[in-house]
């Protein structure tokens, strides 16, 4: 049984993505581009021969409804599923709802980028009960409404145990699977696919709606294609310099 | 530990409905009408507060998406997702793709009625390989391309036991289950609950997207309100009605 090939999904557009607001665990919509997005992800997949066989996708809808509108233009909607909170979004504490710009304004580059690309320092926690905390969500409820804010290290120490548990184990089996979820999320599993240190994983940004596809050669599932390999390479590229640009 | 709830809800109109053409195990669309109805069964269970907690679904993208839509309506796209060929569509054999119209000119009423209704006659098999035949579908590789034609009996048969081990130790568990599947995988589901005898469940029509829902008393999951109970009754028995005229 040869090893399986892993799919990488980032969301499309999501409203508060063209607000330009952190988000993190809030859960809003896709805008009409980020459905667009997600279809033209789905015609990318058809296009290069990638089938998923199991879909896993975060708690969070715009990740869902990227992946539903993808598996719907790849003809996949009939795939199992699974959803885990592990693979949502940081958790950006008190920053969620708050204007990027107005934060770089307020706070400076260097604190700035501290919050958003330093692999150990979460923002300040959110306030329980505040308008976009989810501590009280029912989807959360069995991990006692989760965190309260996340730094990228955070986010590579709940995400990696369910990875070995859950999506490797897959792997292993020779499936092709599609993860569809978010920026950071992602970020974390490439930094410890490929291995990449934590200073240098500030600078390594995924864009929005395009499968970035890993091959393996082996039961260790080390990228025989080291840093994977984007469906679509120059809108990668494109959408990877739009992302390391926000706030600015 | 009190019983669960089960909700049932037939998806929306497909492009074949509006066309009048048998569909069976076709994976044809939804139509903008069929993805406002799932919307607006997911507002029905909103205004209701019916908020399931796992969703079953067939492998056919119409009650696929119809659920989608419904859940996305309700904000609960996050919750745990199963899709089994169990909940598909009664197989319609040599009938899928024909117009329902033209085979009732071509082979009379009697034998048109015997072929939707009939508990145990199933039409004509599907040739292997042929237009609208689904031997070939990888998704039913597992089970060598699944049925060539099916009656009602058939579909109860495959349904039942999966039923038993899945749906209803969810509903014995307490949870709140949504089952998003078709006309006759439902009635075939709706027979074993209220005990519909061969002959009566050939005049019971399911309505498409409106929420049916039951609720139980005990864990032999006998119907506390039998026949269940639609969330907007009215637009439930106009759309019986409409499926019951079919091919007129």
């Amino acid at each position: 049984m040869s090893i399986g090939t892993l799919v990488l999904l980032r969301h499309g557009e999501s409203e508060w993505n063209a607000l330009n607001l952190f988000t993190g665990w809030v859960d809003v919509h896709l805008t009409e581009k980020g459905i667009g997005e997600g279809k033209r992800a789905g015609e990318l997949l058809v296009e290069n021969e990638v089938l998923p066989d199991i879909l896993y996708t975060s708690l969070l809808r715009r990740a869902i409804s990227t992946a539903h509108v993808a598996l719907d233009a790849a003809d996949r909607l009939w795939i199992p599923v699974v959803r885990d909170w592990r693979l949502n979004e940081r958790h950006y504490g008190a920053l969620q709802g708050k204007n990027k710009a107005q934060v770089l304004a307020e706070f400076g580059d260097d604190q700035f980028m501290l919050w958003r690309r330093s692999y150990s320092t979460p923002p300040p926690p959110i306030e329980r009960g505040s308008e976009y905390s989810q501590d009280t969500d029912e989807r959360y409820a069995d991990i006692d409404g989760g965190p309260l804010t996340e730094c990228l290290s955070d986010v590579v120490t709940r995400l990696i145990p369910y990875w070995e548990e859950t999506i490797a184990r897959d792997l292993r089996a020779g499936k092709t699977v599609l993860v569809a979820a978010h920026g950071n999320s992602l970020r974390a599993l490439v930094k410890h696919l490929d291995e990449i240190s934590d200073e240098d994983i500030a600078g390594m940004n995924i864009p929005t709606g395009i499968p970035l596809v890993y091959e393996f050669s082996g039961d260790d599932l080390k990228p025989a294609n080291p840093g994977g390999t984007y469906l679509d390479p120059a809108a990668a590229a494109a959408g990877a310099a739009a992302v390391a640009a926000q706030g600015k």
